[in-house]
């Protein structure tokens, strides 16, 4: 232990970088289809409700639901279909007492009418299914008020924040934008991250390693990693283990770059030169020389006038375990993002009961939540017609096949998207 | 459940659609550098050994080990050290018995020596640390031969397979590739997938939406999990509800892509509509019409000709959620990955016991299986000087700061990269 009693806990390292990392890269207006993966530079507000009118959510008949009250399999109501609202199109009509119009799954509600009552639970009076209106139905099974129904603003209400500023566009967050028109937005900037290799014995990956010699692999490792986080990389080259050739080259890269990285030797003399580097790049230079860690206890990290500054080990290992826990954080910080973002599968315990049917595979919207005993997943439920759901939402709770539903704290796997 | 019971289940769903998707997109050669997430169309092979000279772990000094037995702090060995091994330069010195010559970490080792001592264990006579060779050194460790060397091959051996055929290009598998000089590859070629938006009542995102017409989401957030899966989307447009447009738009749509996505309306005759076009565009046609899942399940799978084509439910939480139960497996198929690649941080099972220090955070690299009792993650141990030892690992499991190591069957956080 006691080579360790000089350098930071990584947690408390990292927070440290973060402390000084307070300016987010400005913000420049995109196409919304282009957006994916990029980050909000506001906050988007709804411009008009969604949707804009009320809609079915079944094929059917619109219907006033007064007039399906009490209605049964062995009593059914009656009712007149004057009609049918055709898709993409203005509901004119009318409704009077009795009366009832052919709607489709999305299709616009009359004004005069309150529900919809499922095609299943009907009948054509004169047997012939194809009809068209006008004919008379029977109506097995009353509906309430509203039922079957998506309100103006269910999924939306006019004006409601519906990104934050700092938030990771998905693909369901373009969809929400496009289904309000918003066909561009303001993202942050991607941070350029150069990248520079020194070393004596490093050659470029193309070149012939000759004997001492290793060819370049951290430049390109780590310029994945910056891919992956969302930042531009940049190839700044290799320097010879030189104190002035590394000034020189370390200055301009920064000077072109949000962001620098050096992926040094490992050597005692090296570290501490990649050390001067950065003290003489400007202020407040070095933050800390060491991290609790293995691999990478060596690593070095500073920020000068705002820009993150990573001495990396050389050795390709650590070189990645150490971007990964203190560039790619600083990485998604440049672009304002405040935690970083999760993707793919995870494990959560629900908040509450999920309730499903057995024989069936649930998908249930979720959002998640860090607890002191670990994830928590706690269901959006929404009508799957609702775009805002999944908006809303971190990733869906899979309930599986043979289990008729779920009980709080229960662990389930969360795909996350 | 009864109207379950015409459906299949989800696995048995996806597992009918991959014993169709048996074609693999033709390669493309590309250069490594911009290889990142794409998948290698042939396996690979290491052209020369890696590391191809001996090199050092350790600044310190190149000795014979037989030189150093026995010594002691309180017994140190006497060394005289002849010489500097420069990074970057061949190790041209002999080293005579009683002999040893300064290297650096990741220098050459000379032939004539088998072990390094680490400068920490070592002490100059004389006072002056900074002192030039020639100057005696006490030891006051013994080294056993090969102690803080890394072989030539030991990272990997001339002729080894290094990546498979079918295997997703992460950072370090680039890093491993232009190690040892590979400076461009056979990777499979992106699928175009083409996105028909369908449906009378569906109109372009730019466009104001009357009364009772919705804007085109599925189209976007459809192209966005494309993007994400590694695909090329294409929007194809947005057809009315009519069977011979459709049939039109879907062929000329499939001609010119690998994947065909529909997005459909809902109501029960537009499914009928897409089933239809399915079936007239080729052979084998549709494979399965409803899946148990909710949301989703009335959604229609077939292929034509080796090709995917799903007709998706209208709703936008539906169409994600199958998109990414059929559409996002076949674009990964396609590519010829065997299996959905995960991303992110899991939770797996320790296999064995991993010995580590309290007061310092640890990863281990770690291979993921998957078991019937979860996923189990079982170390790859490995020097950080190897690039391979992440090459061929699926993540790195993180030991707590505050414990002394893991346990087999401990529950541990696996960070994939």
């Amino acid at each position: 232990m006691p080579e360790f009693f000089n350098v930071l806990p990584p947690d408390e390292a990292r927070a440290l970088l973060m402390q000084h990392l307070t300016a987010v890269l400005p913000g420049e207006t995109i196409p919304t289809e282009s957006a994916l993966g990029r980050v909000t530079g506001t906050s988007l507000l709804a411009p008009h409700p969604l949707p804009a009118f009320r809609r079915s959510t079944m094929d059917g008949y619109a219907v006033r639901a007064a007039d399906t009250y009490g209605a049964s399999g062995s009593l059914p109501a009656f009712l007149s279909v004057t009609g049918e609202v055709p898709m993409g199109r203005k509901a004119g009509v009318e409704l009077g007492p009795g009366q009832a119009v052919v709607v489709h799954t999305g299709g616009m509600i009359p004004q005069t009418a309150d529900a919809v009552v499922q095609v299943e639970l009907t009948q054509i009076i004169g047997a012939d299914p194809d009809a068209q209106p006008p004919f008379e139905i029977e109506v097995f099974k009353a509906v309430a008020s509203g039922e079957n129904v998506l309100q103006v603003g269910e999924d939306v209400q006019p004006g409601a924040q519906i990104l934050p500023q700092g938030h990771l566009l998905r693909p369901q967050d373009l969809g929400g934008l496009l289904a309000l028109g918003i066909m561009s937005l303001v993202v942050t900037r991607r941070p350029h991250v150069a990248i520079l290799a020194t070393g004596d014995e490093v050659v470029p990956p193309q070149q012939e390693a000759g004997p001492g010699e290793i060819r370049d692999i951290n430049s390109y490792t780590v310029a994945g990693q910056v891919s992956e986080a969302g930042g531009i990389p940049i190839l700044a080259g290799i320097v010879s283990d030189d104190l002035h050739a590394l000034n020189n080259a370390a200055m301009d890269a920064l000077a072109e770059a949000d962001m620098l990285v050096m992926s040094a030797g490992s050597s005692v003399s090296v570290r501490d030169m990649t050390v001067q580097v950065i003290e003489q790049l400007g202020e407040p230079g070095v933050l800390f020389h060491g991290v609790a860690t293995r691999p990478g206890k060596p690593t070095i990290v500073g920020v000068v006038s705002g820009k993150p500054v990573l001495g990396l080990p050389g050795n390709p290992v650590s070189a990645m375990v150490q971007f990964d826990m203190f560039g790619v954080p600083s990485i998604y910080r440049l672009q304002g993002l405040k935690t970083r973002p999760r993707r793919g599968l995870v494990w959560a315990r629900v908040s509450q009961n999920i309730a499903s049917q057995s024989g069936r595979e649930d998908y249930v919207p979720a959002r998640l939540e860090e607890t002191p005993g670990g994830l928590s997943a706690t269901p959006v439920f929404g009508k799957s017609n609702l775009i805002y759901t999944l908006v809303n939402a971190d990733g869906l709770i899979k309930v599986p096949l043979n289990k008729g539903g779920l009980l709080a704290g229960d662990l389930v796997e969360v795909r996350l998207f």
